[in-house]
C-alpha cells in the first residue's frame, strides 16, 4: 500500500549528485577500504588545523581538498563562522558543495558487514533513507513502512502514508559506539556488537543526538541549518558541533514538515577518542545542554519561516535573547550562525531571486587541488 | 552510566505479579506450545460468544474462564461496557486480574524463534521492557539504553537518565503483520521475515497503532486506560478495541509521564484472518481515525488529573463532547468509557482510600472455574 518510491539503485546510485564531505588532520588511507563505494563520487576534503601539513589522498579519487588558508581566503571576514582545529570545520564542505545531497563520515570510520558478512554500501543506504519518505506523524511499528516487505500496519491513518520529504538520514556506528567522556570512561571496554535491522523516522517534536560521524543529508531541503557551530580552537567547547546542528535542523524538519530518518546503515567506528581529551572539549556542554534541550523542546517558529535558511536565522536570534545568560560565548556562537546564514546565500543563492553579486562570486569560487 | 535496574530474570520471573489474558472462542490447544513459559503463570480466558460453548484448556494450567454469563453475573448492570462476539472481551480479564502485570497474547499466535533459533520467551522480555525504565523525553540513537552492551550515547541529557516507569510493552509479529483489510487485500502474500533486534521508547507526544496481539503493561500504573471499547455484536465496528486503548493509553502515559515501549519480544503469528471479513468490521474506523487521531494529538489534560482513572474519565468526557458529531456510536461509547472506569474501581479501589462495599464486592467475585 506504500508508494514504494524507490527500493534498489544501480551500482553507483545518483553519483552526480552526492558529495562526500570527510574532515580530516591526517593522510586519507581510511579512503582504501571505501574505494568500491566512494570513488564514484565527488569528495570534499576538510583539512583541519595546519594547512601547511601535507593530507595523501589515495590515488583514483576525485576531490577538492580545502585547508585553512582555503577557507580564508574563500569565504574572507565570513570565514570567522568556521571552526579551526576541531571537525566542525567540515560544515564548510556543506557551503561549497553544488550537489543535492551530501554524506559527511569521519576518517576513522571503516566499511562495516551486515549479518550476512556483507560489506555494506553506506551511501546507497542513505540515498535510499533520503529518497523514500519520512513519517514523523505517526509511528510505524514495523518501522520503515517503505521498506520491501514492510507497509504501514493496522491503524495507521490513511491520510498519512504518502509520508513527507526526507531532509535527513542520520547511521549508526558498530564496534565503538558513541559515548561522551563520562560514559567513555565508566565503560572503556564497551563494544556496540547488535546489528538493528531497522530505519525509522524520529517523530515530529521529539529530539534526538545527532552524530556526524555517518551522515547525510538533503543539502537543497536542509543544508543552512547543518552548521556546526564554533568549537575548538579559541572556543570553550567541542564535540558539541553536531550536537548543535542536530537541534536545530530537527526544529526546522519538524517546522517545514519534513523527515529525519535514523538507523542503517552501518560502518565500523575503529577507535575510541581520548576521554580524557573528550572530557575536557565537553564537559561545558554536559551541563549546558542540560537548559540548551529543554529550550529546543519548546521553541516554535513562526509560519513567516517558510525555508530552512529563514527558520536559521530565526532560531540565532532566539538562541541569542534567550540563552546568552548561559556564557558569553553563546552570543558569539549566534553572531556566527547569521555569518553562516550570509556565506551560506552567497554560495547557495535562492533559486527565485538570484542576486547577481552573490552568482558572480559563487562562479569565483576556485577548489584548492581537482584531479 | 545507564541505571542498570533488571538485566536477567530466573527462569520463571515474576510468576506471581503477571496475569496472561486470553480472548478465545475456541480451544485452546495453542497453549501446548506455550507451555514451557505460561504454565507457571496464571491465565485468564474470556470466552467471546456463545456462553454454552465448552472451551478446552490443555491440562497443567492455571487458570480461571469467564463466559458471557460470568461477565454479566459479575458486574450486573456495568456488563454493558464489555465488548461481545469481540476479542474487545478480553479487557474484562484486565478488570479482575489482581495482578501487577498483563500479558495478553492471542489464540492464533505462536512461539517464535530468534535468528540463534532459539524459542523467544515472550513473557520474560516483556517483563523486562516493564521492569526497565522508558525513555520518552529524548531519543537514544542506539535504542533500549537499560539493554546489556547498550548505553545513552554522547549528547543525551544526564538528568534524563533515569527515565520513567514502563507502563506499556507492545511486542511484534513475525509471519503475518498486522495490516489493515486494503494492506491485506492488496498484499495478500507478505509476510514478515524481518527480526528486529531492538526495543524502543516511543517518544512523548508520538502516538502508534497499539496492537493487542502481543501486548503487556502495569495494571497499576495504566490499567484503567486500558478499556477496549464497544465492538462486535450490535456495534458500528471492530478491530479498533486495541487501536482505541493504544490512542488512550499513550495520551495518559504521556500526560502522567509513564513510558511506552515497542520492540522486541516478537511471536509467530500464524493465520491471516479475512480480509474482507475485516474490511466489514474496520471500514468505519478507516475513515473515523482521520478525525479521531488529530484530535488526541492535540489535546491535554488537565493537571489536576494525576491517576490513569482521572485521566480516563475526563477524555471519556473530552471524546463526548468534541466527536460527538461523527457518528452517534461515540456518545454511547464515551458512556461505556465512564462504565468501565465505575466498574474498575468496584474491582481495584484506590489503595489509598478503600471505600468498604468496594472491598466487600472485590472479594465475592466468584472466578467460573480454576485448577
Amino acid at each position: 500500500m506504500a508508494p514504494k518510491q524507490v527500493k534498489s539503485f544501480p551500482s553507483v546510485p545518483l553519483k552526480d549528485e552526492l558529495d562526500i564531505v570527510i574532515p580530516t588532520i591526517r593522510s586519507l588511507d581510511f579512503l582504501e577500504v571505501w574505494r568500491p563505494f566512494f570513488e564514484p563520487y565527488h569528495l570534499i576534503i576538510v583539512q583541519d588545523g595546519d594547512p601547511t601539513k601535507v593530507i595523501k589522498v589515495p590515488d583514483g579519487f576525485d576531490y577538492d581538498l580545502y585547508n585553512r588558508n582555503d577557507i580564508n581566503r574563500i569565504l574572507g571576514p565570513k570565514a570567522s563562522c568556521i571552526s579551526f582545529k576541531d571537525g566542525g570545520c567540515r560544515c564548510f564542505g556543506f557551503l561549497v558543495s553544488k550537489k543535492k545531497y551530501i554524506y559527511t563520515v569521519d576518517d576513522d570510520c571503516f566499511v562495516a558487514k551486515d549479518p550476512n558478512g556483507k560489506d555494506i554500501n553506506t551511501v546507497e543506504q542513505h540515498l535510499l533513507n533520503l529518497k523514500t519518505p519520512s513519517t514523523p506523524f505517526f509511528f510505524n511499528t514495523l518501522y520503515d513502512p517503505y521498506r520491501e516487505g514492510a507497509d504501514f500496519v493496522r491503524g495507521y491513518p490513511f491520510s498519512l502514508r504518502e509520508g513527507v520529504p526526507t531532509a535527513v538520514s542520520h547511521g549508526l556506528w558498530l564496534n565503538i559506539p558513541d559515548y561522551d567522556a563520562p560514559t567513555q570512561l565508566v565503560k572503556p571496554l564497551e563494544r556496540n556488537t547488535r546489528y538493528v535491522d531497522a530505519v525509522m523516522t524520529i517523530p515530529k517534536g521529539a529530539f534526538y543526538p545527532m552524530c556526524a560521524m555517518n551522515l547525510a543529508f538533503d543539502r537543497e531541503l536542509i543544508g543552512p541549518a547543518m552548521y556546526f557551530g564554533l568549537m575548538g580552537d579559541g572556543q570553550p567547547i567541542s564535540r558539541y558541533d553536531d550536537m548543535l546542528a542536530g537541534w536545530c535542523s530537527k526544529l526546522i524538519c519538524d517546522h517545514l514538515n519534513l523527515g529525519v530518518k535514523t538507523g542503517l546503515p552501518y560502518l565500523w567506528h575503529s577507535k575510541a577518542s581520548n576521554p580524557f581529551v573528550n572530557l575536557r572539549k565537553e564537559y561545558k556542554g554536559l551541563f549546558w545542554q542540560e537548559e540548551i534541550i529543554p529550550f529546543f523542546q519548546t521553541l516554535t517558529l513562526p509560519k513567516e519561516c517558510d525555508t530552512a535558511a529563514k527558520c536559521y536565522v530565526e532560531l540565532a536570534k532566539l538562541i541569542k535573547e534567550k540563552l546568552n545568560h548561559i556564557d558569553p560565548y553563546i552570543v558569539r556562537l549566534a553572531d556566527a550562525m547569521i555569518t553562516w546564514i550570509d556565506a551560506w546565500e552567497d554560495f547557495n543563492p535562492p533559486a527565485e531571486a538570484v542576486p547577481a553579486v552573490a552568482n558572480a562570486k559563487k562562479d569565483t569560487v576556485p577548489p584548492k587541488k581537482s584531479k
